[in-house]
């Protein structure tokens, strides 16, 4: 599985570092494998499902924790959606945590067509869900963007619902399917092969989530390897649907063979 | 419709009155009809999903209306829950309003091994919501017990979300199915049904929800009817899947033409 290689999609939050409320942890070897990866003239992209900060704070933290990465080698979901707003002329209500809001600066969010949500934490209130939900309601065929369809994820202090969970909330409610506009949206991964230049039988996804990151890149004729760190559970290896090319005990060892093989 | 009828099952809020932050308003004519409908000699339930106060406390506030009714007439879904729980020692971690929680006065809460969620309003916090969901994602099976799946309702200062779509949230979020115990499941017509002494084809059940009064009912082989009052929508005469065996303006017209035909 890792030959022919030009180009390599890493997941962040449980490939790179374990998250925390306190910011989080690098993941024994990471931080080493990544410098490798760039010495070795490989393409690099850095995808991420994070939406609880813009790209900036977001990789200020990564980079405190000793990372080589800038913010022209992410590929976030806010982004991607602002693009779709501005296509489709459609002005947000933003359900989102505060600190991704920046990234939204440029949209037009007066008198809202449509409904954003992210993993807005703290904000996933009582009145911010009702509030959102009647935007929804209240039009003729309710938009509503979803920045990602996670699951749930760790903190230190626990596991928290993330987004996904909260999205169907809202479709439910509304009697509506929300776009998706992180991973595992096909649109996510070709966006981000195209920053690269690298077709998809080039690349390589490592990721910790089996669905998220895996499922999603090979459906779009990318190799996928699951790391055994983040939220990767034993229980994966025995998914109904999604098989990865290979799984590493951490992404280290990913880079270990793949640079062996160039 | 109106014919060999020998029981009534009401539905409450949207039926008999319209709910808001500071209690409520009875709707027009409805007080009158219950009154008639106890004169007639005709059984009656009241069925409601009311799951944001004891049933002592929502009698007590339909009684201050001028309403003719008792806890004993009163069908709800956390005594349903009640006795699940006891059937199967299930020790429930509850979210639920907190007027709510003298119903599971005699229920052993300790160590939980299910979730009870009702509609919890403002205990629906971010906490409350990741605290429920790590006691479900800690069980090898997770068994969710929902008092409702309604999808959202109306209070005098506008829609608000309901239990059903927090429900999807916590189904989502744990790949599992939740058991519903109020409307529309069946169990919880049946057992009005009982509680009457009423077979299904001699009752009719009246309400202003398309799928949880009038096809819930309907499934159980019970009559129908949608009163244009409440949550009413012109378009719900368009659903797909479910039809009333009649529309009626509201609960008195309803009454009127079963009286007629006693």
């Amino acid at each position: 599985w890792a030959r022919a290689v030009r180009g390599l999609l890493l997941d962040v939050s449980g490939v790179l570092y374990d998250s925390g409320g306190d910011g989080g942890v690098p993941i024994a070897g990471s931080v080493e494998a990544v410098r490798r990866i760039k010495a070795s003239g490989l393409k690099l992209r850095f995808c991420t499902n994070e939406t609880q900060a813009t790209r900036e704070k977001f990789v200020k933290k990564l980079q405190g924790m000793g990372f080589d990465i800038s913010v022209a080698e992410v590929t976030a979901p806010a982004p991607a959606a602002c693009r779709i707003l501005k296509e489709r002329s459609l002005r947000p209500h933003l359900l989102v945590h505060n600190d991704l809001v920046p990234e939204f600066a440029e949209v037009d969010k007066t008198n809202p067509n449509c409904v954003v949500i992210g993993d807005a934490a703290e904000n996933f209130t009582y009145a911010n869900l009702n509030e959102a939900f009647r935007v929804l309601i209240g039009m003729e065929k309710p938009v509503l963007i979803s920045l990602g369809r996670g699951r749930y994820y760790k903190e230190t202090d626990g596991l928290k619902l993330d987004v996904g969970a909260y999205m169907k909330a809202l479709e439910y409610a509304c009697d509506v399917q929300a776009e998706v506009v992180g991973k595992p949206a096909k649109m996510f991964f070709e966006s981000a092969l195209a920053e690269m230049g690298v077709p998809p039988q080039q690349a390589i996804m490592i990721g910790d989530d089996i669905v998220n990151d895996v499922g999603g890149a090979q459906r779009c004729g990318i190799r996928a390897l699951q790391v055994r760190t983040g939220k990767y559970r034993p229980c994966d290896e025995n998914h109904p649907h999604v098989k990865p090319d290979a799984y590493v005990n951490n992404l280290a060892e990913a880079v270990d063979i793949i640079l062996q093989q160039l």
